[in-house]
């Protein structure tokens, strides 16, 4: 928050300066004024927000956050809520409608000016999370009979309404894409040029289904401001612009961690116990029953615990550091996948690469634990099996933490999915069989 | 890739035909050509590279990875370079020559023509991550005297070399900025119009020394298409464009995740080998310490183990719940802080939320444990002791994952570095100290 907005927020705490309010919050950006509505309580939230104009509370709506919105939804006039609507470019009046009730709902649209309603309703029909979810239907659309002076005159109507309006597309007598002008670039163009000529015709669009991941790639890809969005028959029907695909790709990057960590995307710390109950209980289950085979492993020597019940305390050790040393493998590996540095052609390397660094950080930690195992317990022989199962470990954890994902993508299973359920399952058996087989082994010398 | 770009790929691998890859990849965005090029081996690829114009030939060597850049910069000639250097926006060539060896670097800035040497070498003292080091000197600049026709004269010829001018801002006689808009705004306003007349004033602007990462949240926050830099006396240097900054938010998003996994920002499954272990080195050793104090705990009950020797066999499945349950319960709170979704002020909600995550999947994990040892071992009191431990465990990982990031934050250490370390350590000593220990009370009903 800026100095301004620090300043604003006291005085809407301390002092009750309405016109003052009034005055100075018109000056502020929309997400400066979310950010101040955001550190109200519910009533002060109510009476800033009813101070906006509607041009500013319409922007304001969509930046502050889920809970605040819900706050400030819940008790205003539906005249005023279908003012603020029909400032909003038609993506955000989808996404507001859809949040609302199902009277709410319809209300708004009934009193909605009919066109701008059916357009919303059109939108509504599409996937959320699909290019036709995201998209706004106010573009520039220009047939390629036209002139530049024509586009220019279009612009000028539609740039009253729509601010971000960065290219023309132009379409032929089907309403089909055929070309795009940056529209800053009709400035440098004599007015009575026709657009065929100096439109490009090399556009790339995406279907209006296509998933918007798909569409995120495609904007980081081409470095693109807006997207234009087709339907089957490769008709123009609306346009991404960036600032509706930041949101996507940030999300798409962190995606792949939450998997790791056995979360969901969508899960959030405000959600109800039980969703997060529903979606985490599965990953538990799945982790109950890989812990029970480890356990199973530690079952096989019985015996040699029976006989040295001391190799009992070490047990977590090897299993632990076996369970992060993958971690770091698969973390650094499934990102090396998504960011696409990894790919089946240096598969190669990156494998030997791991397991140079699961040998060195392996000999390295081992030879330190030796020497505590030795300290504590002043057995050596029990240091050097611990430091040895401990070498083991890494490496086995090292080489999986890279070899996993790799083929789980070879056989197209999303590998942040599944990884470290299955990464943790082996260190833990291949750390307590290490370990407690080697110590069998060796029984004689320990005791 | 696309269908197009797919045929060509194979073109250049199975027949050679240079006249035809020369006419058909002049036609696709630089970002496929440098996907075609990618899969190339690196013959191949040098070849397929000198067919490009320079002006594309410019934009791919941006588009390809680090390894396929390094291959075809091996042995280009220095002539070559020059020119494909020329064509690129400031902060493009700033990079590209920052990344060659000081004697090529060097080599070409003297080719260069002297103006755009002095801009480059400007850019390259400001330090890699900080605004100075991504914006881009090439920008359209307007005196607030000016009038419309003036900026449109500017715009037309700035716009011939550069393509990605989207504002014009606004500077008083000393340079310093004082106004924006943008540039296709230009198309609707009279061209007699005084540009201080219809320019936006609260313009915001960031300093030259700021950190990547603030300007990408400024970005966000904004949705904003280009960002004007500024020294630290007001005075416009440079502008950042979306495009630029797309990537630094991708990595800020995952930033966090990798920490949590005990690996850096910056490391890549093509790292030497001796990279890797220096960073994932000292986690291991930290996670060694606390792995020893869990060790210690177990150590307490070895009279109890020694009585009973089965216990050990359980012992990695409540350690083991507990770190998982604890990481999910972290992951989703340090994401819910990054994203501003968790502030002090709903935390107490969240803890609330988090104890009864915990209970629920405890008492659901622990049932089914029970139950698991039960079955396995016949006694049913061992299965009492395991399903209440579990139930503790679970109930500790939701508390802390929740209570140990919110209370780093509070103490302004970077949550998602410490949280799991101390986590994993918490989970892991309470675990075993709450199922050894009732082990211990109720030995008698179990043995």
């Amino acid at each position: 928050m800026n100095q301004d907005a620090k300043k604003i927020t006291d005085l809407i705490v301390e002092v009750d300066g309405k016109q003052f309010i009034k005055r100075h919050l018109s000056d502020l950006h929309p997400a400066d004024i979310a950010d101040i509505i955001e550190t109200l309580d519910e009533e002060k939230k109510k009476e800033v927000f009813n101070l906006l104009k509607t041009e500013t509370a319409s922007d304001v709506i969509l930046e502050v956050n889920d809970q605040s919105r819900e706050q400030i939804l819940e008790d205003i006039n539906k005249e005023k809520l279908t003012d603020i609507v029909e400032e909003m470019a038609s993506d955000e009046a989808a996404d507001l409608i859809a949040d609302l009730s199902k009277e709410e709902a319809r209300d708004v649209l009934e009193k909605l000016h009919w066109k701008d309603s059916a357009e919303v309703q059109k939108l509504l029909k599409y996937p959320e999370d699909t290019a036709g979810g995201i998209m706004q239907t106010e573009l520039l659309s220009i047939r390629e009979e036209m002139l530049v002076e024509d586009a220019i005159i279009e612009y000028m109507a539609i740039s009253q309404d729509v601010g971000n309006i960065h290219n023309a597309f132009i379409i032929d007598k089907d309403r089909k894409l055929v070309g795009v002008i940056p529209v800053r670039n009709l400035l440098i163009i004599k007015a009575e040029t026709p657009i065929s000529k100096v439109m490009v015709r090399n556009v790339i669009s995406v279907n209006a289904h296509v998933d918007q991941e798909e569409v995120a790639k495609i904007f980081k890809k081409y470095d693109f401001v807006s997207l234009p969005v087709v339907d089957d028959e490769g008709k123009l029907v609306g346009v991404i612009v960036i600032d509706d695909i930041i949101d996507v790709l940030i999300e798409e990057a962190s995606e792949d961690m939450l998997h790791l960590a056995g979360v969901y995307q969508d899960e959030k710390v405000t959600d109800h116990p039980l969703k997060s109950v529903r979606m985490r209980l599965p990953w538990l289950i799945i982790n109950l029953a890989t812990a029970t085979l480890a356990a199973s492993v530690v079952g096989l020597f019985q015996d040699t615990l029976q006989a040295m019940v001391i190799l009992a305390i070490f047990m977590p050790i090897v299993a632990g550091m076996g369970g992060n040393a993958g971690t770091q493998a698969l973390t650094v590996t499934v990102r090396g996948i998504a960011l696409g540095e990894l790919s089946f052609s240096n598969a190669k390397r990156a494998v030997l690469n791991g397991i140079t660094i699961g040998i060195l950080n392996g000999v390295i930690t081992g030879i330190i634990m030796a020497l505590i195992a030795y300290y504590w317990k002043g057995n050596y022989m029990l240091g050097i099996v611990l430091g040895l199962a401990m070498i083991i470990n890494l490496f086995v954890a090292n080489f999986f933490g890279i070899i996993i994902p790799i083929t789980l993508k070879w056989l197209k299973i999303d590998p942040a999915v599944a990884s470290s359920i299955f990464l943790t399952a082996l260190t833990d058996c291949i750390g307590f069989f290490s370990f407690l087989g080697l110590a069998t082994l060796f029984i004689k010398y320990l005791i």
